[in-house]
């Protein structure tokens, strides 16, 4: 089996399912009763709060569980910027964050609080110096991933912790790739994270708050969890997670090495066996589990439907997958490609034989898309004086690209082609491809229809 | 076994057990994806999502599931209050709503809204006339329970819905207690639940939102569960949800009678087995498998301990149970005795011979507590002019009804009792002990410590 988006949710761990199994006869009842069967699920829940709390690196008092890591990250803003409202209400975050944390920042918007998004480089990772610049003196709160979600490029979120340290900023930390793989370094303040992505059970995410960190929590409370978690405990599935995550944890560094071995493999030879492919990411400092690629001329979904019909699980950031119409923020903060994009990431135990059946069967899939996806473009193709106008108003990712690949060579070096392009992943598309293949991107402008992309052959 | 706190959380029934281990390996990748195992989470569960629509009687796009009851009632509340800002922000709670939903319009309130909380009947029941006095032109929603999750009394769901219809104004019922046990009757717009009351898992609750209701989401969201409840979702736990909905949904019409029948025993039979009770809660119209009743004299807490010992699990709204000081706002509400009280909530399944052995155990634990608590008055006692003042300052609950009881035959017929106390407890107990005894209730007033409640002897 090829099951390669563990960065998405992991299978559940055999520790993970014994223990939600024990759990499921001793931990249903009210633990905040005082008959037997209470006392019992409070004990596997105190039990549990410790496990995680030494996995975390934190004291059992400043871990709640909640019930998602959307859920852990949405509570752990909205409670750290009321805690600090009195010294403002400036945020930031990543440009790269995972959705959720990008959504908590919208609604905090919509309410009036100012967000700052601090850029990534082409590696996906920020820098320490970018965040030392977005602090304020009205900053309330920062958030930074230990690792980018989609790319696998680690952040630094020690010195960035440092960094709003000495400012006096609180760092929330959503560790939701990392945390299987170890605590996270630095002086931080809050830290999320999620069960499912490291084998636990769906519906518990970690929420921790050092002691000492401003909090509000916002919205109806109950006397659950600290206040910061109404509704009642799902005690199996927390008892799941921290058993899980102990397990893991112990696999971690050998794990660690053999997943790297095999995303290395794939680093080094997918460019060898697919023409025209970008591997994005940073190549050293990253998840050892995850690596991302693009491949131009390919459309992203037909690319995931061809890997599937091949036994092969992935996802892509590409704009054409799943029900988005936009290419992920993600590749567009970075800057690359994001047509044809595949994302591998391996769950513990991934098999070498699967991974090189993986590459055995990817350079025919791309293949395959591309030849169907290599229509002719004759006719949409103008000339006006010296430029050579492409038409591709309606067409979606990656068909721009490809129109503007097969023209290329019928301009002079120095002469320019002009793409008219309604589909949002040619901003993006468009300046990566040009940066591959060495071409000039001079610009966009708005066209009647769309916007027109412009061009310039160099080689 | 007697656990008999199936209000507060049901042991998981087989069926949801067999659902869950099942869906675990079926259940875990995100339904969001594309690929095969996407596809299968995907497939189970829109089957659950059909399952649950089927038992609560709506659309399956109405319906959407939520990481707890809670969480249902907080996001129906917020998000139909929202929908309905225009029309204004009066909110209608009855006074005897779980907590959670007094919670949200504590929430409400302290943002600016208004509540309205409508009164009880001394059976715990709302009256349609009630709610029809309280909606307003400015009254963007009202609550109600199905049924009361303290005293098991059934609420008017279906004519309170129409009086609400007819105003225009939403109602949302908490059916937390009987869904269960049945559909909700009536033309309602928006309905919560949650599946560890009927024997489900613990982090699956439901909120249905009719179509054509108003309703804006509120916080964060995702493109998950139509946009209302943001995270991953809870694939193993919502199929063994809805599979054991449907289950305890077959044998529900049997159950109820057998159950009913237990319940029965218990409110006829206790009056006469343990002295100075009274059984509190609607007689007729009831949930099947509630009973409660206090006990004159008793401490609350020891009892739930002595019979913890007996083999028997129960809860209690008494004041000096747990961490809370109050006694419980569902007592209160209804102006009857909170002290020595005791929930009886009977799960799925309970043997006759275990209510029996509850019968038969119950008398000697009532009188092992009241043999604790009977403590010498004497020197508490102080005669002034025609008033015996009992000075019952920094005791708590039983003990200032005790006192009361003690003195009250040595002042003539006619004659006044007064007595100190700060316990929050003694506003609702003596009253409801001179109702009990036949004693009149004068009233309460300031005294330079705590509150003096007057009490003349009549008989």
């Amino acid at each position: 089996m090829g099951y390669f988006d563990a960065a998405s949710s992991a299978p559940l761990h055999p520790v993970a399912r014994q223990a939600l199994q024990a759990s499921l006869d001793e931990g249903w009842a009210d633990p905040a009763r005082l008959y037997r069967e209470g006392r019992r699920a409070r004990m596997l829940l105190d039990a549990a709060r410790e496990a995680a709390a030494e996995a975390v690196g934190c004291r059992t008092d400043e871990l709640v569980f909640t019930s998602s890591g959307t859920k852990a990250v949405h509570t752990g803003i909205a409670g750290a910027l009321a805690g600090r409202r009195r010294v403002g209400r400036h945020l930031i975050v990543s440009a790269v964050e995972h959705s959720c944390v990008l959504h908590a920042a919208d609604t905090h918007e919509a309410d009036g609080g100012t967000v700052t998004q601090v850029a990534v480089d082409r590696a996906g990772a920020v820098t320490v110096e970018a965040y030392g610049r977005a602090l304020r003196d009205d900053t309330a709160l920062a958030c930074l991933q230990s690792a980018n979600h989609e790319v696998g490029t680690e952040q630094p979120v020690a010195e960035v912790a440092g960094v709003c340290r000495e400012a006096g900023v609180p760092l929330l930390v959503d560790a939701a790739q990392s945390l299987g793989w170890g605590r996270v370094a630095g002086d931080w303040s809050l830290l999320t994270a999620s069960a499912h992505k490291w084998g636990g059970p769906s519906g518990v995410g970690l929420l921790v708050v050092r002691k000492g960190v401003r909090f509000a929590a916002q919205g109806p409370a109950d006397e659950r969890e600290s206040g910061r978690a109404a509704g009642f405990e799902n005690i199996p599935a927390i008892v799941a997670a921290a058993a899980s995550l102990r397990a893991v944890r112990a696999e971690a560094a050998q794990e660690a090495v053999r997943l790297r071995e095999l995303t290395e493999r794939i680093r080094a030879r997918v460019p060898g066996l697919v023409p025209d492919v970008e591997v994005v990411g940073d190549p050293v400092r990253r998840l050892p589990g995850v690596v991302t690629f693009s491949c131009l001329y390919v459309d992203g979904e037909t690319l995931l439907h061809e890997l599937d019909r091949a036994g092969f699980s992935v996802s892509s950031g590409s704009s054409c997958t799943s029900s988005t119409l936009t290419p992920s923020h993600v590749l567009k903060a970075m800057g690359v490609l994001s047509e044809g994009n595949v994302r591998v990431s391996l769950p513990f135990g991934t098999a070498a034989e699967d991974v090189e059946r993986f590459l055995e069967v990817l350079p025919e899939a791309v293949a395959g898309v591309r030849e169907k996806l290599g229509a002719p473009v004759g006719e949409a193709v103008v000339r006006e004086e010296d430029v050579l106008v492409v038409d591709s108003l309606g067409k979606r990712c990656p068909i721009p690209v490809i129109e503007l690949a097969k023209v290329i060579g019928e301009v002079p070096v120095g002469g320019l082609v002009r793409v008219l392009s309604d589909d949002e992943a040619a901003r993006l598309d468009i300046p990566a491809w040009c940066e591959m293949r060495g071409q000039e991107y001079v610009g966009e402008e708005p066209a009647e229809q769309g916007t027109a992309y412009l061009v310039r052959r160099i080689g």
